[in-house]
């Protein structure tokens, strides 16, 4: 990059770092005061990877930002803070930059979260967007994926499967949901589309998490992937009620036409970014009344048992299999 | 990358994340206790612009490390962990991760530096190693850029232009230090070359920085450019004794080429990172004393003035022009 564009940089981000904190962007550090447990996380997001080549460049800024607000919530953490390394493209026009810092400055303003340094540099390559995020925890106990036991409800927020019906709706021809010019599906399709390029972590939920959650992880890799891996850290089973998985209106389209099949590929296809905890059975309406006074949705879709690994369990009390385990971010392969 | 190249790095890294605040690497987050000023920075290097493609995949892990350490020591901080963000081209040899891997267990034993957690992605371009490192300030006041005042000596560590003769030895044919038996030259060559791949920022010296260092900053864009933002952030001008700069062993023979242009070319270059710092000229022989027991070299290489802009002054009292100001990165343009 050059000392020009370098420049560009940072009178673009310069006004979104106003925290003192941030030392204004022109000094080589940021200098936050800390006392009692910080919470950190680092994300990168890679064009071609996690995000469309095409996909507007506002909402890459707001998808680095969001995956990291994922991480932090689901750890009943508070974002106080982050920092941005941006790998900028020899071959993507400088006027974007702009756009990138307005997509940022919006969601920063909205997130309420300051912007305390970064770095950049030029690629001949894609598109990297690296985020870290430092949390406050907002409680003394930091709920690890590790701390479920049995007889814990298992809750999930949001609607899962939004973002990878998003992300083939973005991506196949024909259209994933059908070209009908019934409106219903269309509005269907805004949302998926905007659930793959600006997810939206619970981050209202972060002090009811905090309060309530035993174990808790963020839903990156698939539903029933971070349910294993809280499974399996600590050495419990889980069973998942499918009827309980909480569905959107393409989510429910998809899986009235596709079945049991359809379902399995929205809760192992990836990229929610929404909270998976567990939390002792008795708090089930204390939370149910924070969530819903939040504006968040949340619900119990399973609970922890004696054993191992994870099972989804239809209407009938039968067993779904499920045999994509992990998130292998399809895209661009 | 692949669930199984995930698990190959997590099982890389885990050994090296042994500090409690990573959580073993398996949870989504690191939890620092943390109390006092946090000094917090992030630099990114980028395959093909800031490390050659051939570089040893070892120097690449260090080389990510020890830019970011020389941020926290210019700032007189001392690291207390890293995040890291490996963007891993899947065109490179899943081989070289454990190679990259050993290189920085190396140096994270060596600076004594916890692995806290991080991230990895797998990207069709060049291979990016982000790192964000975090620092215990170890005074209350953390020298800025914008703390010098006239009088100041302004101090450097290390050897300038090292690193710039080391790129150019690595990239250009016939070799820029001649292709001469003598052992001298061979030796000046190892050198530079190492000083490009692992630069060594003078660790030792931070506890020094944070005590006497009034306005403070790494030499990572070239010495008369890092000079230059001192200068402006203070508004100050600085004057720079061109005998006084330290060089090593190329380096002098590199000027007594090329002369004053050669001189240029080494203070514009860049890559150095190395501590450039302003103190009072009261405090020289302490900082003298505590530099030479820590084995770090610093040397007085100027002064603060009243005015504005960088000089550099030759040993007949004349100005040598640097046109280049600011580091460029040349590398693969």
């Amino acid at each position: 990059m050059s000392a020009d564009e370098f420049d560009t940089i940072r009178r673009l981000f310069a006004p979104l770092a106003t925290n003192p904190a941030a030392r204004g962007l022109v000094d080589d550090v940021a200098v936050l005061e800390a006392s009692g447990s910080l919470v950190v996380t680092t994300d990168a997001i890679v064009e071609g990877v996690h995000f469309l080549p095409d996909d507007p460049i506002e909402t890459v800024a707001k998808k680095a930002l969001r995956v990291n607000l994922s991480d932090l919530t689901a750890k009943g953490a508070r974002c106080v803070g982050v920092l941005l390394t941006l790998v900028w493209p020899d071959q993507r026009p400088s006027a974007q930059l702009t756009t990138f810092a307005d997509g940022l400055a919006e969601d920063l303003t909205f997130f309420d979260v300051p912007l305390l340094g970064g770095d950049t540099a030029r690629t001949p390559g894609p598109l990297v967007v690296s985020m870290t995020a430092l949390g406050e925890a907002l409680e003394a106990r930091i709920p690890s994926r590790a701390d479920a036991i049995p007889g814990d409800h298992l809750w999930v927020t949001g609607f899962i499967g939004e973002a990878y019906l998003g992300l083939r709706a973005l991506t196949e021809l024909p259209p994933v949901l059908g070209a009908s010019p019934d409106d219903q599906v269309d509005l269907a399709a805004i949302q998926v589309r905007s659930s793959y390029r600006t997810p939206y972590p619970p981050v209202p939920l972060a002090e009811c998490i905090a309060r309530y959650a035993r174990a808790s992880t963020d839903v990156s890799d698939g539903l029933v992937a971070d349910a294993a891996n809280i499974a399996n850290a600590s050495g419990v089973a889980i069973r998942l009620d499918a009827e309980a998985i909480p569905l959107g209106l393409a989510g429910h389209n998809y899986v009235a036409k596709h079945g049991a099949k359809g379902l399995v590929e929205l809760i192992t296809g990836g990229d929610d970014y929404q909270a998976l905890f567990t939390a002792d059975s008795a708090h089930r309406r204390e939370i149910l009344a924070i969530s819903r006074a939040a504006g968040v949705n949340a619900v119990v879709i399973g609970h922890v048992t004696e054993g191992r690994g994870v099972k989804v369990i239809d209407a009938n009390g039968a067993e779904i299999a499920t045999y994509a385990l992990g998130h292998r971010h399809t895209l661009g392969r």
